[in-house]
């Protein structure tokens, strides 16, 4: 966020924003929340068939209970300003509402922020995927809203206590993708790995799941890549004063970063896999890129956005490798794609950073790399340890609280049979009489 | 719709409309025009594979002929306001154009109205699913502009005796979504089911004709979810002025909304149907709910939002169940959705409206619950009927006539062969010899 | 584009943009990139399903490399106004930066021109399809970029040499949708048919190689109408001044002209086909109108851009037919949707156009049909060659160059076997034995 948040947990007034504003944040929040349809995709894509209908279903869990929870307490504990508001946590805007002057900006606001609640509540389905029981989802994504607002508030509160050392977070490298990929890691942990994933005599690069529909997984690839641009471009907060520019700047930083990315994970396809073009090395690596550019988006320059997505694309496929070695099981890519390359979209801001004349997003700061010395970098640092940290403990608590009282993990029998069939009776009705079944279907 | 579509239908001078209005008017458009998109995938999952392309072609359709008749002369009777417009319908705009100076306002309401009015046609195809014969529904989507256009002037030109008696339906619960829903309860009555849909010995809930492709009715849902942000935040008609503030609270009142109902959805299928998740409970609930919060979005609280949500869902996954029931077959649950929910849109705002100060939508009155007494609940229960009774004759009367000259109803053959194969020829080159057809593909 | 790409080549201080116009110019480009998504879905949809994910791969392919060339050349060719700078091509911004004053109305032009850039490449994989190595056909989208940026600047640069004639291109017709048409032509001819594709005793009409997926295909249409409508109404390249009116006029003319192209297209396949309703024909014919109206959107009227798009349904789809009657094997269709429509596209604006008395788009002339004599339509006919000519030329030296040297279509075995085996790997799991493969799932 770059800086109207602040003013809304400052000022009795809900700061200076116009309609021409309004416009921007509202947009980009609408076409921000087109990416669940492409998480959805892309995470359905990544599943075998019999699960495609399930990881479908939880992303719009994620919606409506991580919602409800944001609607009553996230938001405010991320951006309240009222009497009791600290460096921690915010207090206040429960149950947001409001009258009609404050409406415009508190709304707009709280809808902006809403689709990046959820979106980092999607993250973790990913890498629970084809072995968790749904209602015990539900329950966790009921709460794994405490997980998310706690950081949101460190980082764009304006007496959040990152925020006061100068973190600069544009669009949520570590608010929203270290959180989620953190949580996603612990998650495969807990949960331990798919039957059949892992077994004697697997060679490197081996999987015995494979995506179940890898065209899937692509069109829900393109979808958050484009989402991504309102995501990065829309975190201005704003299009008024300097705010245009530094939009216009984060768009071709992020596509440029995209492209870095991808050319990698082409690449290494190509050398690695002996001339095959595997599917989730794109995949990987343009995501990849796009969360390391989504913390610096606006404040590094065109050729640094692509040096950025070429590592960012080198380490979400050569961590998503080394995970699977280390036999934790991540259906998706969740914990290599958001929490690995989040740790570097944050520290790449430290590095490439150059003071923001504009808005002044960096707080007259620079990073190594343009003369600022190593005083931002330790802050992002600091600020991805802390983080991961908080994540990291704090869905441990989640995950087995629930782990012990209602259970996680599906029976391997049911994960045999698949979520689709057992959690939401998909294929059921083939029990009944074939002459009833819309049968006479010409061949495919 | 707020208030310039007013001025467009009163003044000469076409309203006070600005390029920042225009901007929002045409970018919501463009994006609830991808809500087609939506509707496709939706009711593509919901029907049998064999229906899936045909289903598709049919929204096409709706947008081709329902277009050009909107174009020729449903805009102009809705908001023509030209020698001889009236309470009951415009006159004037037909084959919509004009010079320059008027281009910017004409031009631009006419492309976001057209995107309502394709929405509603679009209904009703879900209905007639699996049995109609494309030729037939092509003759329907173009007369069917006639059922649309009438209740839209009614309750948004600022002659309609609707609005004249102080009706307020914001984005189109009754004019959209209860036209819709009526027609397609008629359509549903008047085909009668798909064979095999009801037999002796089915239990409730049962359905021997199940979802071909749940995935894709949940990313048709999905989208349909992200598009009704639009199309909701959109029906402010503008950003200037007051109207960003009220766009500003459609869209957390639309957000809210579906997140009670999808909680009801997804809590119902799981306590009724003995801890399955099913997917049209969870779909139909959150459309639902949507549905219920189109008519009152700008003027109702968040928490009231959710509890309309929560009644809409609760409505729309009971009337689907009470429909089977009473053996009308409709395979999207479009009369449950639409028609249903579109009255309880209609009357929620007489219970939970307050009066807004912003932009007057109310014209200065409140709902039952703010203090406002029983006069605008009973204009919005009047609007529900009388909508309800035109919808239901004017479809009746164009289905009927279509069905005593070309015939509306497949034979029991093509139906058994599916309207994919016998429509669009969709498998017949699987005649060609085996080698010619594409084969050698790698199983999956 | 209508006036401030002028002002970006022309001015020092870079037009007279504003924050305004940069809402306008950066959603409708995030709107233009999903019509990524829509070419994907469209061209997986019409190959056989041993290819679909190998040709979504390729439209990545497209924006990764495509764009990194975009960015280190093609924009600097294109609109480059430094020192060098002639009728012919543009010299400067080379790897696109700026400092920060630059920075807003720089970048801004750069990625809307980046979301056409990558669509016209995107044109050509579909006439490639199922036959093409992709190694090569990377090294195709590397270099493709050289065949856009040349005609684009002709025409929208303000020294360009068609401009300065007096060309009238809105939205490329002629620098997009010829350019991508003419290089898929060439493509075609020079990789040759499919095998199987044309055998003797084929009757006219029939293709062996039937759409594997056409309700992908579906799909992909109508992401790729809403996209246009973004397309269109964004190449107004702002919303300020007189620019809405004509961004509202280029809506509604490309809605109608679509419309238009659909009737045609249902009802010749009706009538050619023994009433079947052909997804080719639809698709065809709907994006052959929207090529149609592409170049003349924003100086037509509705009525004209209805007979507009009739034309070019009609030639869309009777092009289609002829080229395989001639067997050139495009897949897809793109020759006969881009090539042939989007010269109609360039000579409807001789005939149609009227002048722009809002931003002088018409340089002050006319078509035609409004008086304006037979220069104009002569300025749009020479353009149409020289582009022709230039994208033959070029997009052959290309496609030669590649197939001498590391070649350019696959074995026959490779063929048979399918892209998605044969360059992804899909489907190679299935070598490992039965209860490791993610099975149990129920029956579909």
């Amino acid at each position: 966020m770059i800086s109207t948040t602040m003013s809304l947990t400052t000022s009795k007034s809900m700061g200076p924003i116009t309609w021409d504003d309004a416009t921007w944040i509202l947009t980009s929040s609408f076409i921000i929340f087109t990416m669940q349809s492409g998480f959805g995709l892309l995470e359905s894509g990544c599943v075998s068939r019999k699960n495609e209908v399930n990881i479908m279903f939880k992303n719009a869990v994620d919606v409506v209970f991580g919602g409800l929870t944001y609607w009553a307490f996230g938001f405010g504990l991320s951006f309240g300003n009222k009497a009791g508001s600290n460096p921690f946590c915010g207090i206040g805007y429960f149950f947001v509402d409001t009258a009609a002057e404050e409406m415009g900006i508190l709304f707009s606001t709280y809808v902006f922020q809403l689709s990046f609640a959820t979106t980092a509540t999607t993250i973790v389905s990913g890498a629970m995927a084809e072995r968790t029981k749904l209602l015990s989802y539900i329950v966790f994504s009921f709460l794994n809203t405490i997980c998310y607002c706690i950081p949101a508030h460190w980082e764009w509160a304006s007496n959040g206590f990152l925020r006061s050392l100068g973190v600069v977070d544009i669009a949520g490298s570590g608010a929203v993708h270290v959180v989620g990929g953190v949580s996603a890691l612990v998650a495969a942990f807990i949960l331990k790995p798919r039957k059949g994933r892992f077994y004697d005599g697997l060679k490197a690069g081996e999987n015995p799941l494979p995506m179940g529909n890898p065209a899937n997984t692509l069109i829900g690839m393109f979808m958050l890549w484009w989402g991504w641009l309102a995501f990065n471009c829309g975190s201005t907060f704003g299009i008024s004063g300097g705010k245009w520019k530094l939009a216009a700047k984060a768009a071709i930083t992020t596509l440029n970063s995209s492209m870095g990315g991808g050319m990698v994970g082409i690449f290494a396809s190509y050398i690695l896999l002996k001339r095959k073009f595997d599917v989730a090395f794109l995949v990987n690596s343009i995501l990849g890129a796009l969360v390391g550019i989504t913390a610096g988006c606006a404040v590094v320059r065109p050729w640094e956005a692509v040096v950025i997505g070429i590592i960012g694309g080198t380490l979400a496929v050569g961590s998503a490798h080394l995970l699977s070695r280390i036999k934790v099981d991540d259906p998706v890519g969740a914990v290599a794609v958001h929490g690995v390359c989040g740790i570097w979209g944050m520290l790449s801001v430290g590095l490439f950073a150059a003071t923001d004349t504009i808005e002044n997003t960096t707080q007259g700061r620079s990073g190594v790399f343009h003369g600022g010395g190593f005083y931002l970098l330790g802050v992002q640092l600091l600020a991805a340890v802390v983080i991961t940290v908080w994540s990291g403990v704090v869905s441990a608590i989640l995950l087995l609280g629930i782990k012990f009282t209602i259970g996680l993990r599906m029976t391997e029998a049911e994960e045999r049979l698949g979520a689709d069939y057992v959690e939401h009776g998909v294929g059921e009705e083939d029990d009944l009489p074939f002459y009833e079944r819309g049968l006479f279907s010409p061949p495919r």
